[in-house]
């Protein structure tokens, strides 16, 4: 296929995707002597007395480290850093287009969480936000707790929040479309990954009180007898409260929402026969969805979104980090708490408008111009009134 | 002074000197697919199959990592990591205005040499080479000799070696001026931290014979009774062979060369009548020099040189520097030899013709366009020479 080659070229001819610029001039002895020495020193001294005035006299405040041990690259698996780095660079050409944000690839050639924290906790003075970035579960679970806590930066693994923040604001359309509500609905969630995981966790947060995860040995329920790492005990014992047990193919019958971040196929359209009516679909699994739109629609689904761009309603994640982060630099936000994800969704999904929801469009697309600027000023406000900006904001602002 | 306000205006204006920019276009849904998922799996496939296609592929072949733990940042001391990032915001400059490279500050929240080793080692897949810079000795010296022999990119501690050559440079060409000879003269180095010591061991491996290195306690050598670090005691061994003791005022009676890099005012004009005949100064203490050009002059030097851009002859680390990284990139380069140095000084000193050869024109000024290219092109040259380049050079060449 033509995408292939062409991926290739285009990697090859530009030699990545990523240059490094100054955004001073050079071309004499005083331009040096300022932006070198012996005029450094001065900004140097700043930041020595004051640790703060890194943000005032270096690029910090715009500057976002995406941070991968190449664990989980795509569908690629575990490839490792040096192969992960086109990734990195890709991510970080995304942050540049979408929210002119400076991202650097931190690609990093271990496979022990405790390298990748201490590594990031080293670096974290010259970066305004970390993004965490296919690194593999259960890992960036703890990689990114203990970076919340470790560090004074926002930590961000897009990865998992990413997916359920675009997920959330579908389904929030989705669900107005259908004029069901958040604490009524059945929710089958179909992969307890890092993706899967983080969406249970933001869907509850608003209020889903009946949600059913399965993995690949089915339902999670307290007590199940096959084993389970310590997260999905937690998950098992925070849903399922009827703990239904089963595969997907028993737990499915009666579900109001099926979210699939699991593997193409896994839901099938017998399956959706037996949903309850105006059933909602995510079919996130790539490139290839747990089920295709023509299939589910003839299935009889109310709205369903994938991860594809050729379809409607897709689940992409650069409607929610360029302007997450964005918003959280504007305001020297030190973390990213669950109500700024939940203004970035809230802000996405508000960009349809009543008048124009439909089936085929419960998501925004990808390039609206809308997006970033909408999320980043939701996010900021909700940072503010989370209070985990730092003091001199205002002064700061960009 | 103005600098001071300005250096800190320009800082501010421009929030850092450094941008990271995109060198593709994401303006709609198939350059989304080319330059990240799904098309971005292919070149991660390639790399992943052959790790040298990172060459190929990614930024690697034209990035630097700008190394530095903040432990000896300018004439400031130990500031830190943070306070550091400004300098290798400059340097990054620097290496784009003169080199078109890549350069990426990493500034390390550590003082512990084997934490910065083990950080470079974890980010080497992502980069062609490594400055490293404003790292305390004697730990520059571990973190320089573990780093080449422990990754397969070029290692480079620019406070070293970039001094020793451009001041190999200048001293080629000022005994040139005065007819004299580098296996007769008698060098006097003043300061035995990093830069004094890598010019010494650049001076010998071009057949300089009659070195003394005094540090703060006077002459290095041989079993003084005056304790010295490892590296102090290996250079008494291999310097000094007359065994000469005293203070630098005992020490510089007789001597052809005075090579300072110590403080200011270190050597007095009485000391310089002292000194042998036609005697040639490099006064390289910054901001202010270990003696002035016209105290020198007047005291009959031939030739001085310093640090600084307001007088002649200025020993300027950014004549080697960039065109090093430029033409070890271009070969693929695995190491920066011995030779490599030579060939960057040599290149140097060539680029001033006899008749143009003066008191005041020893070393080429910064600007002058012709430096960057032919460091390059002797560099490259000297890599193939000492076959430290991949294979496949000539298919991936620049």
């Amino acid at each position: 296929m033509a995408l292939r080659e062409d991926a290739l070229l285009l990697h090859e001819r530009n030699k990545g995707k990523l240059a490094v610029v100054s955004k001073v001039q050079v071309e004499n002895e005083r331009d040096l002597s300022l932006a070198y020495s012996p005029g450094v020193a001065e900004p140097c001294r700043e930041i020595h007395r004051d640790v703060s005035k890194a943000y005032v006299y270096t690029g910090k405040g715009n500057a976002v480290a995406v941070v991968s041990n190449g664990t989980a690259v795509l569908g690629l698996g575990n490839i490792g850093a040096a192969a992960a780095l086109p990734v990195m660079e890709g991510k970080a050409v995304l942050f540049k287009a979408f929210a002119d944000i400076d991202a650097y690839p931190i690609c990093l050639d271990t496979q022990d969480p405790e390298e990748v924290i201490r590594t990031v906790k080293l670096l974290a003075n010259q970066f305004g936000g970390v993004n965490l970035e296919d690194i593999a579960a259960p890992m960036c679970f703890e990689i990114e707790d203990r970076l919340k806590r470790e560090t004074n930066i926002p930590i961000f693994h897009d990865d998992q929040h990413g997916t359920a923040i675009v997920t959330l604001a579908g389904l929030i359309n989705a669900l107005k479309f259908v004029d069901k509500k958040m604490s009524d609905v059945r929710i089958v969630v179909n992969g307890a990954g890092a993706a899967g995981i983080a969406t249970v966790n933001l869907l509850r947060s608003v209020g889903a009180k009946n949600i059913i995860i399965c993995d690949s040995k089915g339902a999670l329920y307290e007590d199940r007898d096959v084993v389970m790492t310590g997260v999905k005990r937690i998950m098992a014992e925070n849903t399922n409260r009827d703990k239904v047990k089963g595969a997907l193919d028993d737990v499915i019958a009666g579900a109001d929402v099926f979210i699939g971040v699991s593997v193409a196929g896994a839901l099938t359209s017998e399956m959706v026969h037996r949903m309850n009516s105006k059933p909602i679909i995510f079919a996130m699994a790539n490139p290839d969805p747990e089920i295709l739109p023509d299939t589910a629609k003839a299935a009889g689904v109310a709205v369903i979104g994938t991860g594809r761009s050729d379809f409607p309603n897709q689940v992409n994640n650069v409607l929610a980090f360029p302007g997450i982060f964005r918003g959280a630099l504007d305001v020297h936000a030190y973390a990213i708490t669950e109500n700024m994800k939940l203004a970035a969704a809230n802000a996405i999904a508000s960009l349809v408008a009543d008048e124009e929801l439909n089936a085929d469009y419960v998501i925004p697309k990808p390039f609206d111009p809308r997006v970033v600027p909408a999320v980043a000023a939701a996010v900021a406000q909700a940072a503010r009134e989370d209070n985990v900006i730092r003091d001199g904001e205002l002064e700061l602002q960009r």
